[in-house]
C-alpha cells in the first residue's frame, strides 16, 4: 500500500467471508433475536426518530439508563461503537509510541491490534498446558515489566476462562498500573462483578450489548469507571459516534434487562451439556463460562461441519471455538461430530 | 487524567449542549427529513433485521449501491462512521509521530485533533483577509513543506469556499503527496467531482449520508479512490463500525438519491436568499457554495438569536455559523437580526 505509513509497512486487509445460509456459531452471537416487547419497543421509538438530526454526542439517555442500571452516576458511563471503541480509545489515551501493555495469549485479538495501532507493543502471558491462565503469573509479571497497563477479558476469549472477584481483586490491589476489565462475556458466567470497577482508581471495566443483549447488529458498548477515567477516553473517542437508532434500543434494552434472562439461562444450559457431550466423545474442551466453547479436535471434524454448513471459528488447525447456538442448531452441531467418529 | 500519556496532556474533554427545542441552525444538518419514499421504504426493511447477528463487516451491499452510483467499482469504497472515521483511519494510515499534514485553517476542526491524536501535527495555510484560501499557495506551500499528506475541504467547512475541480486537480497534479479530498458539501455547490479521485493515484475522496442526504442520525460516510488506497484504510478502520441498521437505510438512500433533488433546490435556493439578505442588512459575510454561510457580526445579535432559541455556530466572538434551515426558520432567524439593528 503506497502511501501507508513504514511503520505500518506489515499491515494486511481482511476481509470476511458473508455467511447467509446454515448454522452460524462462529462469533459468539446470541441465537436469538432480542425479547419481543424490546423489539416493539424499538419499533414504537424510531418512528419518532429525527433522521436528520446527529445523535446525541454525550449518548445522555443511554448513560443514565446504564448508570440506573448499574447504581452508579451517568458520569461514571460512557458509549461507544461497541466495547472495541472505548478499549481502543482507551489503548490510545495510555499508550505513548514504544510501550507496552501486557494480557493474556490466546485473548481477543484486538487487543494486539489496537497496540499496533499505537505503535506500542502488547506483552503476552501465556497458559499453562491446559490453556488455564494464572493471575499470580500475571501479578508477578506486572512487577517485572514496564508495560503501562494490562488488559484481562473474563470470562476469556476464546479460551472460556472465568476469573473470580477475588482473582481479579488480588490483580487489581497488586498495581498502580491501570487495569482494563474486558466483561463481554461476564453475564454468562457465575458473577457480575462490574461494579468493582468503581471500587478502585485503576480499573476501567468494558461490557457490550453485543453478547448477552442479542444486540451486535448495534454496534454498542459501554465503560464503567471513575469520572477522571471515564473522561480520558472521552476525550479520545470520535464525537457522535453511535447512531441515534442504537443509543434509542440500547437504552431499551438495558432498561428490560430482566427480559433477557429466559434467554441466558437456556444459553447457559446449554453450553454446559454442549461442554459435557462434546467431553464424553473424547474432544480436549477447556472449561468455560462464556457462551463459546474452545476445543481442539482433528480438521476432520471441521472440514465435516462446513459440509454440512455449520460454521464455528478456526484459530490454527486443530484448534476451535464453536459459540452456543439454539438447541436444535447445538444438537445438529454435536451429530455431525458424533457422525464423523 | 491519571492515566493519560504524557503527550496527549492537553487534552481536555469536550460535551455538547442538547439542543431540544427551537430552530437549531448550529450544526450544519439538513432541515428537513429524508424523502418520505425512503423512510417507507427503511421501514419496512428494518422489519427483517436480525438484531442478534454482527453488521456485514465489509458493507458489501452499501459499497455497491455507492459504486453503482458513481460508476465505479465496490472495491474503489468503503464505509465508516461517518466520514470522520474514514478521515481519521486515513490519518492514522499515513502519518508517524511527529509528521505532519498540511490544510487550510479555518477548516474542518477535526483535522487537527485527528493529526494530534497520531503524534502528528496540522501545518495550517490561512486565508486573505476576505478568508479567501489559495491553490496556488497551498501548491507553493506542499513544495516547500515536508508535509506527508494534504487536507482539503470543499466547499470548505466552515468558510463555505468552493474550490472548482480546475483548482483541486491543478493541486493534485502539482505533488505526489497524499490528497485527501473532503467533499461533504459538495452536493450543494456547482458541480460534484467526486469522481476525479479515481484519475489519480494520490487522491481519496470523502463523502457522506450527514449533509445533503439528511441522515447524520445513521452516521454513514464514505471513501471512494483507487483499491490499493482503499485497502490501506480498510487495514485500520475498526471492523464490523457501520450498524446494519445505517448499511441498510443509507443503501436505501444513495438508490434514492435522486427523491433529494426538490431539497437540495430549496437548500441551495434559500442559502442564497439568506446570503444576498444578510449582506444588504450590511453584515459581512463570505461567498459560499454550502448549506451554511460564515459571516461576522457583534455579538449583541448572537445573544438576540439566543433570547430567540435560534441556535447557530458560534467560533469566536464577531465570527459565526449559521447553516440554512426551512423558509419559515431563515425568515424567522433573518427577522431577529433585523429588529436588532
Amino acid at each position: 500500500m503506497k502511501y501507508m505509513k513504514k511503520s505500518f509497512a506489515d499491515m494486511e486487509v481482511y476481509h470476511s467471508t458473508l455467511i447467509t445460509d446454515g448454522i452460524i456459531l462462529n462469533a459468539n452471537e446470541s441465537p436469538y433475536q432480542p425479547p419481543k416487547k424490546i423489539i416493539e419497543l424499538f419499533n414504537e421509538a424510531i418512528k419518532k426518530i429525527e433522521f436528520n438530526r446527529y445523535p446525541d454526542m454525550d449518548e445522555r439517555e443511554l448513560d443514565a439508563a446504564i448508570a440506573k442500571h448499574f447504581g452508579v452516576n451517568p458520569e461514571n458511563v460512557t458509549v461507544g461503537v461497541g466495547s472495541d471503541e472505548l478499549l481502543s480509545s482507551t489503548f490510545k489515551a495510555v499508550l505513548e509510541p514504544g510501550e507496552k501493555i501486557l494480557g493474556f495469549t490466546p485473548a481477543f485479538s484486538m487487543y494486539k491490534v489496537f497496540a499496533t495501532l499505537c505503535n506500542a507493543t502488547y506483552e503476552s502471558v501465556y497458559g499453562d498446558e491446559n490453556m488455564r491462565f494464572s493471575i499470580d503469573e500475571m501479578i508477578e509479571k506486572i512487577k517485572t515489566s514496564d508495560a503501562k497497563a494490562v488488559v484481562v477479558c473474563s470470562p476469556n476469549n476464546p479460551t472460556g476462562q472465568y476469573f473470580t472477584e477475588e482473582e481479579i481483586r488480588r490483580l487489581i490491589e497488586s498495581t498502580n498500573k491501570l487495569v482494563l476489565l474486558d466483561l463481554a462475556y461476564i453475564n454468562f458466567a457465575s458473577n457480575d462483578y462490574t461494579k468493582i470497577a468503581m471500587e478502585y482508581d485503576n480499573v476501567i471495566a468494558y461490557r457490550t450489548f453485543s453478547k448477552d443483549m442479542a444486540l451486535p447488529s448495534l454496534r454498542v458498548g459501554y465503560a464503567i469507571s471513575n469520572k477522571d477515567n471515564i473522561d480520558m477516553i472521552n476525550c479520545i473517542k470520535d464525537p457522535y459516534s453511535v447512531t441515534t437508532m442504537s443509543q434509542i434500543m440500547a437504552k431499551i434494552a438495558i432498561e428490560n434487562a430482566d427480559l433477557y434472562k429466559p434467554q441466558l439461562d437456556l444459553i447457559k444450559s446449554e453450553r454446559d451439556r454442549v461442554y459435557n457431550e462434546l467431553k464424553s466423545m473424547g474432544f480436549k474442551v477447556y472449561p468455560t463460562e462464556a457462551n463459546f466453547i474452545y476445543m481442539n479436535m482433528d480438521d476432520k471434524y471441521y472440514q465435516k461441519l462446513l459440509e454440512n454448513k455449520i460454521y464455528i471459528r478456526r484459530f490454527k488447525e486443530g484448534t476451535y471455538r464453536p459459540c452456543i447456538g439454539t438447541k436444535e442448531e447445538n444438537d445438529k452441531f454435536l451429530e455431525v461430530l458424533r457422525n464423523a467418529k
